[in-house]
């Protein structure tokens, strides 16, 4: 079947034999024993199994009308309004499971892929090979199931370097040799989320100009396999916990990122998507819709995230004893209010989503930009709300270990709520630590405030996509129901 | 026919023959030539006379299937989500005409007599009589396109006073007698917006509680025209300035305020929708979904107001030569993203409409509360923006009367744009002075911030349209995957 | 005597045949009974008239050990840090008078001209004439008690011209002829507070760089009465009411604002304090340390307007019954804060005063910018304290007028608070009306926000003031306590 | 001597046996040895060295004028402003070298004891005893340089459960015996901070009413050894991290919390400083005034914390190559701002310091209070701009261990800044990853958030010391120079 279930992906991923270092190491044992990356992988399983469970394998997955094959939703290329719903109930569903703490849950590189895959028509104008590797490259993950990553931001210092010396000593990523049947690449990308519990990953640099067109070496697509010869990866530490108890977040939930360094690496010529324009690139990007098809699966993450904290405020609220008093109910209304604007752009993205110049049916995008708009500081706002709730609470926390020794007596008596036990009681606060205080919580809060760029980008981004003339002209004309002079 | 035109509507404004005082006299002359009433009476005249314009009329008005006559769309209860489309588009192009900044745009209260229309029924639980008077008080005011105030709000004293003394002392509204053909009501009204401008005032308070069931003297509503024996009307100092240019909003948008005052006023029997019980009043609201049928012509409202701003802040923008500074990309993308979320918040709103239980078509209430949660720090941040950008171009305007004195010549030098003449330079800070800094601004500025109530109210309504349970629950679902103790 | 009293203000203000114009007209009878500028002379009148009372007469002039003459205090160059106690307990005694709400009370002015006089040594370098005409002006007004205003705002189009084309179309002021004995100015200044309620007018626009050294037609700065031949006043309509009860505040604090036009006006050679040389104005400001001196009368004037904001939310909050809730509590706490930072601060650029390289004593510098940092959100945030608690109360305000009239006895009824008559709960709204809703209040609101200038400008005056190098030192220091790669 | 140094101060806590437990286990080795307790047992080392250091042991020390012993400074009971400068700036030394990361510093509980014991003379009312065991453990302490930490907050549940049954079944501390030569004690607190890096324990829980007078069994305190028979401590999760390199802050700063069990625990007659009236344990803290002298030494670590961030903050602004952007410019002048408040409000506790009625000086307790009303804002502040300036370089850092490992290289290559080795860059990042996202960081926020209550305890503190009439008698004479109806 296309469909992968969670065994196929973990023992794919264990199969892969990657150059990975964590603390210092490299990694020899199967990723999915490894405490830094098995709670993850488990997730990520059980969320592969999902597609073949009866009750739901309608809604996730959906049966090729031109082979009759049955694939992941999320590799749907929409055709109409019903497909976005079909494909946001295909999202809601995987994150129900994750509750919105996967940035890199699979329907969102599936989703790439797919916006790139609407777009690929234009790489004839630039080379038909181009887009026969696009296509076939789409084709191949949606029939395999492919579990990919993506990379695309390079090194801090690459952004000065590459004006002073275009070739030779910027250590901007780069194409390094061309040869017949592919390509030598070179350079490193900072951060890819998962990288290493996925198959494959798709590198996509932002185009950066160079004066050497159409020979551009940092203008470049691909998508290659994980452990290519000369590929390395290099993880962060860990954020995870092992004891779902202690930490019911991290020992779950936690995505590695890995710097990946391409060193002389072969890129074979068929998994090539554009190559020396960058122009090609922003348009694959913009012609695709990137941002409206990724954008729709986003928001319906932020959703799940702040259904996820509204249930947590709730219970702290009721936990505190303070659920009756006006401060909590100013706090709740607050988040129903979030929640009821992100649900409304959503829902806007879909009723006003209208087909591209090949049919395919894109999201609305202003709304869904006006949800990226906001999420950062509506998360940190929940955020603050979780931390004024549990106040000293979120500091004195024993572990799964302290109810188990000799000491759980007195943590069972002394730290009980008024109507809970102190089990429960401690469970909903560790809960809130890792939110609120620990490193797992503390890379989300980074990680929403940056996901679609900072500030300044989403502004710009925003400011383009709208013409304000007609707002000026009304002023104008309301201006000039007046006298003149 | 039913619609009236504006003459219709002026002339019936200057025939009654009410009883107003403004700083300390009363007005004898028409209202229509009175420097605090003009302005808004020719703006509202225009309103009116929209209905009969060919181009529009059919999305101004609805033939009734019953008798085939015209009515005013706002007075048209929906029986569809077609139908509450048909208002919206109404309400819209009211709102374009004054731009969001009438509060009490007949389409208002229209709306609410219509959300209480809808739930008439109840009152023969209570007395058929009630549900008679208020249909046929409905239909008068359809027929007759009768223009509404309404008066809600209590001396602050009374809500203090009412629990020493229920008969006697207190100075709340009560009924002080009760006769064959009506009854007799003492008592005074805060703040009845446009009180003088229109044809007949809805009094409705909120019911306050009493020992005294089912004879509470402080429950009770009824519409009675302005001029009856016995009532007053005492009006704030005017904000509206003479001088299109001077002051392009006043001039036109000024909507007096007024106290009105009943003293020993007979009511007469059939204009009477319920006495003696303060349960009905509240089912009233709530049954009839004011909350929902107003808040979908008061976020129309709003969004009509932002993008005026909106226009403005793009023009102020221009003439201050910043357009291309990265503040000002933020500040105009966060105005689209307040004006994406009110937008999305509408379309849920009627999306997710569903019928009442005698099949009127009623807005969703969760986005329109959402909107009504946020509006009020939206505009200020709006406000804020306009005093940034004006920064001392506030302070220093000239007026009409400098410009065409001996020294215009100086201003029209010295005042000049960049690319602009001293007169359109000065008339968008002129227009900018009266959101930011003059007495109607102001004005508005507080009425926002409290149009459907404080934030206690607003979040105690919030708050109570949901049921926290689900989310709760997935808390502790999540939890319980773990281990326990 | 050299100390003036308010009759002499009065009188001189009266007699100055100066070219004003207002609402199109020139005005003709004397200042002082014109409803615009009557209510000010008179606050100001009874200022100066303190400087007689014999009970503070001793804190609010000094006696000068050079000639025994008693003058301003506000005029004295202060030798010690006692001697910025006493300027700030004289200031603190004018701010009684006027709550802060005064911008250009006469001290402001008196300390701008006294600063610049303590750095009158460094024309010698470029002129001595120049040395001599300002130290004889600062004597001259010192001896006269010359109430003085300022100009240095250029018109708009100003800044954007004056590089196309350096002497000839560009509407910025400069000198367009050097005679033996004086030099003729054109241009016009944008806002000069109070400029038509004082004798004379300090002209000092912000240099602007030219090509034209040493000869900058651009560069200069001198003080001439306010009746010179060629001289015009243009005012903003004016936000003064006439009854104190209606309109506490601007009928006693309306400072008229006007632009300041010099068409070919001759200055006298004795009145010019610097020609031709851009740097000379910067080197008066920064080595006067006006931002010092300033800042100090200033950080009075904030402290002031925030005791009165206090008292006055203080009573409201009584008069609204919420004195005791929690919310009440943490808007006096967060006020008082507010004045705790603002009195430290001002302590404490006392204490750290030190003497400049005359041996005149400058407050500290950096404590006085942090207050003028901050002040603007204070005020804000204050403004909508008392538009939360004012709510409704706030629009439907009756005016003295009405309180006299035949409906008189509705308003004293229905108005009423829980304790109070409803003339004085009335008085209150009146008065917090005229700070939130009112013009008087929207430009205060705009004055403070940009009072020494906007966020940018205040930012890159403090950044400038500190050497940043210690602190990233201490860092450098701290990082290597660890280990080295 | 009196003054302990770094190796004795780790001997005692070496030597006691205390029964603690961390994770699950009782800990059997010394606890400089063990990785969640030796950093901050080293950094606390260094800092009692400094007691003996040359050039500053006068400032760090005292000599006693009694007994010509040389004690440590924080034990100094001010006699006068300049003993308060001398208390600064030994608390300045101490916090250059923890730089406001302590909460626990030495000087803390040192100077809690103090404030204590300058009101020990009102014990003598209820009993003599009292005052000789609190002025004899104030001794005893000083010359023996305990280390102290203190308890005071209850299980949450004692909260609601103590008025439910006085005696039996609370879990609130009680004294369950009284005997000849001591009590015995049984109850727990929440968060002893340090608890297990001292010598003793502070135990003095906020005093719970009863009906029970003058016997109530919840008021008492007392100080005892940690190793007492009965006491157990158990220790939160370690956030500690072992290389200086990675994590250098927790590496040297982390203060471990622990709860505090006391199982009917013997305290012995002469350590018990009040019993059985829980009037007396207010009057200790605010006729100590506690918060007045513990706010001077809380302020002074509020000014080195922000110092330290002020140097990151510029240091990574420089990193990230924007030192010259307006943003920059703004944060840093932002931050200025919050230093110049921090240290007037300092200076102003000094200067207007007053004595106690013994003669103790006390600074001034508003400007103190209204620096703890706005640390918990101010440093959120700088944590989002620390977030800002880092965004994604906070999230992919490579640790000491991968700089050493054979990928190391690519490290070097790839992460190196514009200017900086990527040894450099890194370091730098992991200092604001340790603020920012990893534990440390996340529980000083919380823990800053909470120093000194909540934002309802602060204001009823600020609102409680000032008496508001002054400010409404002003508004009320303002109003009053107007007319009356």
């Amino acid at each position: 079947m296309a469909i992968k279930n969670g065994k196929e992906y973990t023992d794919r991923i264990n199969r892969q034999q990657i150059n990975i270092w964590y603390q210092g190491k490299t990694i020899k044992r199967p990723l999915s024993s490894h405490p830094a990356f098995n709670g993850l992988i488990k997730t990520q399983a059980e969320m592969y199994d999902m597609q073949h469970q009866k009750k739901i394998m309608e809604q996730m997955t959906f049966q090729s009308g031109t082979d009759g094959e049955r694939y992941g939703l999320s590799f749907l290329a929409p055709r109409s309004k019903e497909d976005l719903v079909r494909r946001r109930i295909m999202m809601e569903l995987w994150a129900e499971k994750h509750h919105g703490f996967l940035g890199r849950s699979p329907d969102y590189m599936n989703t790439t892929l797919m916006s790139l895959y609407t777009a690929a028509h234009l790489l004839q104008e630039y080379n038909p090979e181009y887009e026969d590797n696009l296509k076939k490259y789409y084709e191949y993950c949606r029939s395999q199931d492919i579990t990919l990553s993506h990379a695309f931001i390079q090194p801090f210092a690459s952004r000065l370097s590459e004006l002073v010396d275009e070739v030779d000593d910027s250590i901007t990523a780069k194409v390094i040799d061309r040869k017949e049947n592919g390509i030598v690449v070179n350079g490193a990308f900072m951060m890819a989320t998962q990288a290493a519990t996925c198959d494959e990953i798709l590198v996509f640099p932002s185009p950066l100009p160079s004066m050497l067109e159409p020979d551009n070496p940092y203008a470049f697509a691909f998508a290659v396999p994980n452990d290519l010869e000369g590929m390395t990866f290099i993880c962060r530490e860990s954020y995870s916990g092992s004891s779902h108890y202690d930490h019911p977040l991290s020992s779950r939930f936690e995505e590695m990122d890995a710097m990946v360094i391409f060193d002389h690496v072969f890129i074979p010529r068929n998994r090539i998507f554009y190559l020396g324009n960058e122009e090609i690139g922003e348009r694959l990007f913009s012609e695709g819709n990137f941002h409206s098809h990724a954008g729709h699966q986003v928001l319906t993450r932020y959703i799940a995230k702040t259904e996820f904290l509204l249930g947590l405020i709730s219970k702290l609220s009721d936990e505190q004893n303070i659920a009756l008093e006006a401060v909590t109910m100013e706090r709740i209304s607050r988040i129903l209010t979030m929640l009821e604007n992100l649900k409304s752009l959503r829902l806007a993205s879909e009723i006003m989503a209208e087909p591209d110049s090949k049919g395919y049916y894109v999201p609305a995008k202003k709304p869904l930009i006006a949800a990226t708009m906001q999420y950062s500081s509506f998360y940190q706002e929940m955020l603050g709300m979780l931390q004024d709730i549990s106040s000293s609470s979120l500091v004195m926390l024993p572990s799964e270990t302290d109810f188990e020794s000799d000491a759980g007596d007195f943590i069972r008596l002394y730290l009980k709520g008024q109507d809970t036990s102190a089990c429960d009681r401690i469970s909903l606060f560790r809960l809130t630590w890792e939110l609120g205080v620990g490193p797992f919580g503390g890379r989300q809060k980074q990680f929403e405030r940056f996901f679609f760029g900072n500030t300044r980008t989403l502004s710009s981004r925003m400011y383009n996509v709208y013409s304000l003339d007609k707002y000026k002209a009304m002023i104008d004309e309301f201006l000039h129901r007046g006298e003149t002079h």
